[in-house]
């Protein structure tokens, strides 16, 4: 027998944006019926315009602001047999992956990268992470039941990994796939430096890779030089500077563990003779920097977000002020300070402003080198200003 | 006699953005005498707060908005014995020119770059390109005469170049030192690909270095692939894909000139053979591609600046539009399109927007690999939007 998708109908013109380019829908611009607001969040809905027009087919949740996410233009797949939509996840994964791995394989000549990154890979909600042999994923929206599993079968065929884990958006994990030893010491290479991670018990995905090209930049700079890691998590920034030839580095975080995965990196790249640890809190150890006037050439300043939703922007956007002031404050003559926010809910012009401010408070000028987003496996979608989450700035201070 | 520079007093407050760490000062923050405007462009004044305390000191320009351009904070440099502050500005350019070049020699390997880029390098309106032995300037703000003299006799003191060609704002040259002969053919070399200019009759400074990392970057994309060259100027991006291996590169400009530089520089780096050239109208010869259906896996449209005033924004939005529509239906699937944008008054918000929709228009979807501005040798300055004049997006089209 054959099912049909619902339909949601949407408000004359509201079409346009979609048809566009853009992968959302507001729940505003659909005229709902009584019974679309009691669809299950994650069911696949087909979309037309006011006139009955086929608009399209995505993901639609009736307790989100963002109601629907689109997955396709035009007509809505044809039905299909033995299962409801089934045979139809299956080509549509396959396509996606497929399409992502082309993308990442022109950028990377290695297998460490992330292999998909939400709506810029079509795949609104989903993010997976690769280690080589080893994915990690996570599954931030509702989607079907079906479609979940056609998924990891569909990545599990083509990346052949030793080992799979999925997460959902509170963390909870799915069953693993694979060997699920080797999950607890996962081995990353990124520009020549090794790490390894834990993914069973790590901090979201394990890596960010969003910084790789970052590190390897500030750590050609560093060679020769002292370096200031501040969160330094485990050490990505100060480790890789290190093995590009760094005259020492200070790393500095608040958690032991965090550090205890650092100091490990050291060991593994043959660098802890010329690494310190520091454990604390950062803006106290700068401030007792400041006071001994201690410089460093190089100092990173890389904290986890400090807006996570727009209520805290304010009090946010002070901290960071506060950091990158007193980060630059460290910076030896003709030095380096890189500034960097993760913060989705900061614009790149509240982020500037943000570094202007901090550099005016620290009496310090200087020049911009670069003004960086996300590595390339974290593509933007070009109707997304939403995506471009990382903002980060290069500067020499005189 | 000591002479003591003409004062210039603020009005109450608008010492701040400048001791903040802003060079302008904007003429209607100045409480001016009826003297004051009858000083020549280019007299170097110091600045006072309203009650009388030292700002800085700076460039006054009357005629202009920006009335001053800073040069320096706090008090003014002492008296000058002999020559009205001739002495002064031998110290003042030799400290500005050795921290524009460890800026560079930090960032490259070789002594092709921009050496000075004006405010970022602490020289309002100054700009100068290193070819290695040549150097090539522009002065378009009006200094004092010594100033002028005093930079160029520190340039020959510190570069040590065969030869400098310096030109002002309207493009008439000063007298040239050194070996004019040596200035028609400049070799220059970018990521191992050579071309010659003439920087004698050549455009602005002959090169336009702010690419340089979009090049190598495309370069390396194109391997193997064809590439769709438009403005294609000298042949910059087009050569050096094709010494990367591209399979073939199509390059289109609207000057013959320009064409035949480029078809010089294909004959020097041995890639003529794989290297088509056509002279026209870009739109035009976009429309009848489109027509023919002809398709390439890597486009640049990097064309000359569409909006050279802000009463030009809407029609030069229009103009990019369009082009970047052309372009992307010309690229073939998983293809790479890299759009570009040098005009001052389009900011990167619009200029997003308008790869939006061109995108739209031309019913391609994708992924935005980098947003980039120019190359780090054209620092910014951090408190100067204007000088982040360049914006370019690389996407990849599905």
């Amino acid at each position: 027998m054959a099912h049909s998708l619902p339909h949601l109908t949407l408000l004359p013109g509201r079409d346009k944006r979609v048809r566009g380019g853009h992968p959302w829908l507001y729940s505003n611009e659909i005229k709902f019926s009584a019974l679309d607001k009691q669809l299950p969040p994650g069911t696949l809905v087909a979309i037309q315009d006011a006139q009955g027009g086929a608009v399209g087919f995505g993901l639609f949740n009736p307790q989100h602001l963002i109601a629907v996410r689109m997955l396709g233009r035009g007509a809505p797949p044809a039905n299909q047999e033995g299962g409801f939509w089934a045979g139809f996840w299956t080509g549509f994964f396959r396509a996606k992956l497929f399409s992502a791995l082309r993308y990442r394989q022109r950028l990377f000549q290695d297998n460490y990268y992330r292999l998909v990154h939400a709506e810029a890979d079509g795949l609104p909600g989903i993010i997976i992470d690769r280690y080589d042999q080893i994915l990690a994923g996570q599954i931030n929206i509702a989607w079907p039941d079906a479609a979940v599993t056609a998924l990891m079968t569909a990545a599990q065929a083509i990346l052949e990994p030793n080992a799979m884990i999925w997460r959902d958006d509170k963390g909870e994990t799915f069953p693993v796939m694979g060997d699920e030893s080797a999950l607890s010491t996962v081995m990353l290479v990124e520009n020549g430096t090794k790490f390894v991670l834990d993914l069973k018990s790590g901090q979201k995905t394990g890596w960010f890779y969003d910084h790789a090209a970052n590190r390897r930049r500030i750590a050609a700079f560093s060679a020769g030089r002292s370096l200031l890691d501040l969160f330094c998590y485990q050490g990505g920034f100060g480790i890789a500077a290190l093995v590009a030839g760094a005259q020492s580095a200070h790393l500095v975080d608040g958690s032991a563990a965090a550090l205890a995965r650092a100091a490990q990196a050291a060991q593994l790249n043959h660098v802890a003779d010329r690494c310190q640890f520091e454990r604390g809190d950062v803006f106290d150890i700068l401030e007792r920097m400041a006071e001994k006037s201690q410089k460093f050439d190089v100092v990173v300043a890389d904290p986890p977000a400090f807006v996570k939703s727009r209520k805290d922007l304010a009090v946010g956007l002070k901290a960071y002020r506060k950091l990158f002031a007193l980060a630059a404050g460290c910076v030896g003559k003709d030095g380096l300070l890189f500034a960097a926010s993760c913060s989705h809910n900061v614009s790149e012009i509240d982020f500037l402003e943000c570094v202007r401010q901090a550099l005016s408070r620290a009496g310090r000028t200087g020049r911009i080198i670069r003004a960086d987003g996300a590595n390339g496996d974290h593509p933007r979608h070009p109707h997304l200003d939403e995506s471009a989450y990382l903002k980060s700035l290069l500067l020499q201070l005189e």
